[in-house]
This record gives C-alpha cells, sequence and structure tokens, in this order.
C-alpha cells in the first residue's frame, strides 16, 4: 500500500459533511486498505467558522473555500454544500487545480451536469455524484455502469422521501394535506420551507439526472415536466382506495415506444396497490427500471439522511481515489444518444378523471361523445347521483396528454359538467 | 472514437451465451458509443460444433476452446460454460495470454475465487462476475463499489429462483414439495436434475461470493452452511401461516455482533409476511443489505435467464472493456479483513421447533426445563390435544444453533417426546 496519503476536502460540514467526516475518521484503517493509501482530511470549508464541530481539527475548518480548492495538492474535492453557487464555480475550480470532485449536489448537476462533465473531462478528472440521486441507494452507478450494455426503457421511482412520508401519512390516516404536512416537518421529515420537495422541484432535479444517464442523453431540469402533490385531497385517496390503488409522487423517465425520443416527468400518480412501489413506507425511496434484457429491477432504501447519504459519498471517494492511484477515469457523462426530450403533451398513459355533472338523462352520452371525439378510449365509468347532482368518475385507456387536456377542455364547456374535480394519471399498470 | 476493434472470445453459446452473441450484435454501436471502442466477437467455444446457432458466423465457432483462449490477440474472454473444468484452466489461460475475464460461473468463483484473482492480478488484467449473483440484478457491483465506504454488517437474500418458484407454489397452493417441484420443472424454471437447486448448492456459492465481497474477507463453498429445502412440508407452511409468516431458502452473510467473525448459511426459513423478502414472487430474487451508514437496501430482479444474465455479463464486459482502453484495471479481490468464518453453531437466531409429545399433565413442564438448562429463552409455546396425543410448538428468543441443537438432542430423550416433527429457524425480524 501507498504511504503517502491521498489529500481529500470537504466543502460544506452540515447534515451529510459532518458524517462523511466523521466515517473517514472511524473507518479511516478500512477506507485505507480498500482505496490502497490512506485518505487524509486536508480542510473543511463552512459558513460559520465558530461552530463547534465534533471529531473535526479546528486547525481544518475554513471559511475561504475558493482558497481551499485552490490549494493545488488535493487529490479529491468533496461538494456537500447545496445550491448553484458557490458550488459551481467551487467545482470547476477544483477541476481546474488538479482535483477530482464528487458532489451530492442534485440541483446543481440537473442544472449544469453537461458543463461540470465537460470540466472533468478537459482537466481528466473525475465527477461522481451517487448521493445525488435516492441518497444511499445504489442507482446512478448501477445505471451507469451495471447496465451500460442493456437498453433501459423506463425508470420510474420514488425518489422523494418528504413527499412519499407526507403521501403515507394521508393514505394510512385518512389526513389532508396540511396536517399530514404538519406532521412531516415536526419529526423533521420537511424542512420549515418544503417547496422544493412538495412542488416536485427536488424530485425533478433527481429525475433529469436519471433520465440522462439512462438515455444517454442530456436532460436538463427544464426538460422535466413537474407537478407537485400540494393538491392532492383526501378525496383523492379515497378514489384511489376505489380502484384498488394508493397515491405515490413519481418521477417517470420513459423511451417513447418507437425509441425515437425521451420524456421525463414528475407527478402525483395512482398506482396499483400490488405495484412493489405501493408499498413503500415513510421517507423511503424506491425505483423501478425496466430495461430490455434485464426486465424489471428495483432498488429500495433511504433516499435522505446525513449518515445514508455520506455512505454513498464514501462509496464515490474510494473510487475516485482508486482512480487517482491508477491514473485512470470513470465513465464520464454519456450523451451519444441525443434523443430530443418530447413535452408532456406526447406523454402517453392512463388517467382517471372525476367529474362533477348535472344528474339528468344523457349525461353520460354527453361526455362519451367529448372524449371520443378527441380519440380517447374510456376504460370505465362510474356515476354516483343524489339531488340532481351528480358525480362521473372516468377511468380511461391510454392516451397522449394533449389528448386527454383536449378532453378536459372541452368537457368543461359543456353544460351539464358543473366542474372537473380532479384529474390523476394512473401508472405501473 | 477508437476504431480499431476489442476482441472479445466466447465460450459457451447456450442460455446465457447465445444472449451476450445476440445482444454484441444487435446493439453493437450502443456498445461501441459507450465503451469508446467497437467490440468484435472474435470466436465462439462450444461442445457441439454442428448445432444450428442464430446470428453467429459459423466460421467464428470451434470446439477448442483452448486453442481461442491462447490467441494472444483477445481483449476480453467470457466464459459461459459453467463447472469448473475446462473453465477455471481456460480462465487462467486466458489471464496468461493477455485476455480479462467476465464470468457468470458461481459454482467456479465460490470454489476457486482467490486463485482466479491472484492470477488476473498478476497478470495485471480484470476478473468481473456481477452475472454470477442473481442474474440480472446489480449487487458484485454495489457490494463491492458503491457501499465501498461503508460497513456491510448483514446481506440476507433469496438467491435462487427455482426454490423460490417452488416455495411460492407450495404456500399460494397449499401444494407439497413434490408436486411444486414437478410443476417447477414442468414450466422449465426447475432441471431434470434439481439438485444443485434444491439442496441449496447453488445458493450456497453465491452466498459464498457474496459473504467475500461484503466483509473483505475469503470465504468458499465449503465455508457456507447449507440445507436444502427438499424437507419443507405443506405442515411447516401452515405453522408458518399461524405465526404471520411464509417460509423461503434464505441465503445469509453475517458479520458478528463483536464484529469479530462472519458466517455464512443457507436455509430454508420463516420470515413474518411483513417482511420485503417475503413478497418475492415466482422465480425473481431479491437481496438485503444492511450496512452501518447505508441502513437498509433492497435489490429485486430476475435471478436467472438468458437474457437477464446477459445484461449483467454485457455490463461486465462495458466496463472491463474501458479499463482496457485506459489501461487501468478495476478493483480486485478485496480481502484485507480476513475474518475468520466462524461454524453454523455459533450462529445465533430464533427458531420454531414442532414436537409431537404425550399429552399429558407434566410434559410442558419437562419441556421447558430443557430448554432452560440449555441456555434456550422460549419466547411461546402452544400446545394442542387430542386422544392422548398432543403437539407443541414452541418458538424460541435468539439463542446459537449450537444451544439450540443441544437442546432438541436432549428433547428426543425424553419419554414424553414423541418426536421432533420439524426444526425451523425464524429471521427477518
Ligand atoms: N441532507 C440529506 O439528507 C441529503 C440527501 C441527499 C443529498 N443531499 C445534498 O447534500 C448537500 C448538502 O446537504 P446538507 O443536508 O448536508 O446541507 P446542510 O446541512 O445545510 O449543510 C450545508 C453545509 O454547507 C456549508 N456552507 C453553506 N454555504 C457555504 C459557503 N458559501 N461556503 C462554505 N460552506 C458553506 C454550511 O456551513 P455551516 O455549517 O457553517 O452552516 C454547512 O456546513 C446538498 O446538495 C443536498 O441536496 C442531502
Ligand atoms: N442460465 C441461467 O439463467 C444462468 C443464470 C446465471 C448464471 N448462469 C451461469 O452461466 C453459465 C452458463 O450457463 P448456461 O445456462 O448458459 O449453460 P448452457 O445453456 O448449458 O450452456 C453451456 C455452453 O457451454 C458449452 N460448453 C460446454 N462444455 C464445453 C466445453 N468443454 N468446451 C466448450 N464449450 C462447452 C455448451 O456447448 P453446446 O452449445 O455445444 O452444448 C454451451 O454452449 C453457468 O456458469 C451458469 O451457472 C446461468
Amino acid at each position: 500500500m501507498r504511504t503517502r496519503p491521498l489529500k481529500v476536502a470537504l466543502l460544506g460540514c452540515g447534515v451529510v459533511g459532518s458524517e462523511v467526516a466523521r466515517i473517514m475518521t472511524t473507518h479511516a484503517d478500512d477506507l485505507a486498505a480498500r482505496i490502497g493509501a490512506p485518505v487524509e482530511l486536508a480542510g473543511v470549508a463552512v459558513r460559520r467558522p465558530d461552530k463547534v464541530r465534533e471529531g473535526i481539527d479546528p486547525a481544518l475548518v475554513t471559511t475561504d473555500a475558493t482558497a481551499l480548492v485552490k490549494r493545488g495538492d488535493l487529490d479529491v474535492v468533496v461538494e456537500v454544500i447545496g445550491g448553484i453557487e458557490p458550488a459551481r464555480t467551487l467545482i470547476t475550480t477544483a477541476f481546474e487545480h488538479g482535483a477530482s470532485v464528487v458532489s451530492a449536489n442534485k440541483a446543481l448537476l440537473a442544472q449544469d451536469g453537461a458543463a461540470l462533465h465537460a470540466a472533468a473531462e478537459e482537466h481528466g478528472r473525475d465527477l461522481y455524484y451517487e448521493a445525488a440521486v435516492a441518497g444511499a441507494i445504489p442507482l446512478i452507478r448501477p445505471l451507469r455502469e451495471s447496465l451500460a450494455g442493456d437498453k433501459v426503457n423506463r425508470v420510474l421511482g420514488i425518489v422523494n422521501g418528504t413527499t412519499n412520508f407526507i403521501l403515507d401519512k394521508m393514505d394510512s390516516t385518512g389526513a389532508g394535506y396540511q396536517e399530514a404536512l404538519d406532521e412531516a416537518t415536526a419529526l423533521g421529515y420537511a424542512e420549515a420551507d418544503p417547496t422544493a420537495d412538495v412542488e416536485g422541484f427536488d424530485a425533478a432535479a433527481k429525475a433529469a439526472i436519471l433520465a440522462g444517464i439512462a438515455f444517454h442523453t442530456r436532460v436538463r431540469l427544464d426538460d422535466v415536466y413537474r407537478e407537485g402533490m400540494t393538491e392532492v385531497t383526501a378525496a383523492d385517496f379515497a378514489s384511489a382506495k376505489e380502484m384498488g390503488c394508493t397515491i405515490k409522487l413519481l418521477a417517470i423517465c420513459e423511451r417513447a415506444a418507437d425509441g425515437a425520443s425521451v420524456t421525463a416527468r414528475v407527478h402525483p400518480a395512482m398506482i396499483p396497490l400490488s405495484h412493489p412501489l405501493a408499498s413503500v413506507r415513510g421517507a423511503y425511496n424506491a425505483v423501478f427500471v425496466e430495461s430490455d434484457a434485464a426486465g424489471q429491477l428495483m432498488f429500495y432504501g433511504p433516499g435522505a439522511g446525513g449518515s445514508p447519504t455520506a455512505s454513498a459519498v464514501l462509496g464515490d471517494l474510494v473510487a475516485v481515489c482508486r482512480n487517482r492511484l491508477s491514473g485512470a477515469t470513470g465513465p464520464g457523462e454519456s450523451a451519444y444518444a441525443a434523443l430530443p426530450v418530447s413535452p408532456m403533451g406526447d406523454v402517453v398513459t392512463r388517467y382517471h378523471i372525476s367529474l362533477d355533472v348535472a344528474d339528468k338523462p344523457g349525461v353520460l352520452a354527453q361526455v362519451a361523445t367529448v372524449f371520443a371525439e378527441h380519440g380517447v378510449s374510456i376504460d370505465t365509468v362510474r356515476q354516483q347521483g343524489k339531488d340532481g347532482e351528480a358525480s362521473l368518475v372516468v377511468v380511461t385507456h391510454r392516451a397522449s396528454d394533449a389528448a386527454l387536456h383536449g378532453t378536459v377542455e372541452a368537457l368543461r364547456k359543456l353544460d351539464t359538467v358543473r366542474g372537473v374535480a380532479s384529474i390523476m394519471r394512473v401508472e405501473g399498470e
């Protein structure tokens, strides 16, 4: 084994960073044996220098992250600050000064992954980010390496623990969205400002990263259709139950049937209770991958938290350090397929639509005609009426999102349709 | 991209090999893009040269596998013959002549993994074998790379599809072992001679491989305790149901509580219906991994079959080819921890024991005394009697296998104990 240590700088020492530092210390011998050389914590950049950080030598702590990444003697920079800046500039500066980078930053990767990969390649360095998607669950590496000889057609998953916790609560207790969110906040599963989670931004970033790797195509955050889960109601869960379904916030990346384009989207959807994703509880994550040769694979585990995320960061750290020692780099960006990313209108799936309608003869015929005119074929209709008011629940066969939305607009114009109570996609069948 | 192709020889062109060849042809462009150079099928070794093999140029086919691996111009040899010889000699010869090796051969890896790794290292070549464990499911790479910065404590899984199919049938239809086996054979899930599967040899080989990688310790097939599932009865399933459990053939690799030794074993066991492994149906495989930092991860998918297994082989092929191009090698054997592998007697778990006893007063007291004398603490006892005969079902707390077997021997000597109807371990709680 080489005795001169590999030098690692840690940018950020919060929930994830402090666990990375802790494991680097407590598991130092194992890491050295697995890498083939010891690793040394060469510096830790933070915002608040005076905060007491257990197990971290205060002499290593700095607020000048830029000076740290410019030292020139670093082998690896671990970026666990989060957000776009200063993380982006620090990462590119690290490459310029000869370091490889491990990051957990999904927001940055989803927005600027291509540029960061290009910087890594220009300087002959690695950029690894297993922790950016689904925390501890190995997903980037299996997609990028294990399935490198296969053709991935679909990635379907629960990639945000906060929203899964909330939806699971709503499902199991009948609670409304706000009540479930309050509980998630009280238990530390939701942040004070939960927007990134509940509006689907976090899941959309992960969808962009997964789609890019799965389809060997650049997919940016802006390419991902995004719908949050703040409008899911207890009534939606009741409807889902009647259909033998539950509701999950899903990230879905698909290759079109003709193989010539891809889509990526995040939205709440009904899935059958028999689907393995339906039984993913609490803040856990799980991702289904469907490919030509392998068939259906599922990966399940804790999607967040300091130590699970640190596990993923450290796995990358070991790989990147081994690459440093052998003078090689791991697989970089693979975007050769360059498939077009189609808009949401092109997505084909099934829909569950609840309509409030007038309770008089002929309404169903009228509604059915509108579906037919838009080429959306109906699977089942359920009609419930009382006191001159009625509701119609329509479940469609597979249709394009554009056709479905055309249908809904036309339905809204019917005199007999008082309102569209909810529209929800049905997935996983 | 490099235009000179990488040369790949295929040893074996059966269920797996023919799919490897097919995908190498149909996905040639994708493979070339992902590797950075085209791959060329340079030769195919088989036993029966005259068999028609769709899509394979007959000029490539040979029965002289030895001459093929000695060609000297091969970059990668894919071994999908199976068994110990000639596979072992062919693989070492391949290394000697400069090729890296991808294999799906669990039997060989479990028996001679250390020697093969040593040969690979001596010649500066790669030995990859993702397909050897759980078919298409990425498991070797996640354990070896993604969790390289973590400490794995337990691997618990269903790694044999044939036996899972049989047990699932018995569970869902109430069929006996023979009836379920016959159906598995008729449907092609079991081979004409099912010994390797139903006696647990196949699962034991996989357990040895998984334990070795998870614990950075050499674990050979002989180190794995092995019990088949041919004696599992419909009555066992009925008992399991009463406990809210089902029965699975599990491969279990564990680090002892003090961290100083490991165990590996394969046997049928009851697991609670609420455990995710309980709902693994048919011929699917699933593996739980528990580690210090990541917590509980699960990997699920098709554990066998030509094309799923080929997916895993091709993922390795891409990795090994990339390594060839960069002049590096991937992670080799990691056995630095060199932990002792403890015998089955040291394993600590829970037990479900059915006893046929005389239906008279004092029997329970006698039986309970025997358990107490052996230090095995009882969790629950259920007594059922009719016509002077009775059965006692005892579920224990955690105890060592040695203590449990001491208890059972002593029970057999009691006059009031007519027989021990079954002993089954209870896992996953
Ligand atoms: N938490 C999770 O479960 C999880 C899961 C997966 C991925 N991630 C990702 O991991 C990254 C880190 O998340 P986290 O939860 O660990 O965040 P966090 O707890 O907020 O920690 C952020 C750290 O960055 C430091 N920092 C902030 N601005 C800085 C600046 N300008 N210069 C230097 N240091 C600065 C902070 O310093 P102070 O300590 O002085 O405040 C803190 O140590 C994010 O990209 C996140 O998306 C997190
Ligand atoms: N099948 C699965 O689902 C699966 C899953 C995981 C791992 N594996 C592993 O993959 C390997 C291959 O399995 P398989 O199911 O593909 O086996 P298979 O269908 O029996 O094919 C074996 C191939 O090896 C050839 N062969 C046998 N002896 C040979 C020799 N002495 N020299 C040259 N060629 C020889 C056979 O030639 P002929 O074609 O002329 O008979 C045949 O093409 C095994 O290690 C197995 O454990 C299989």
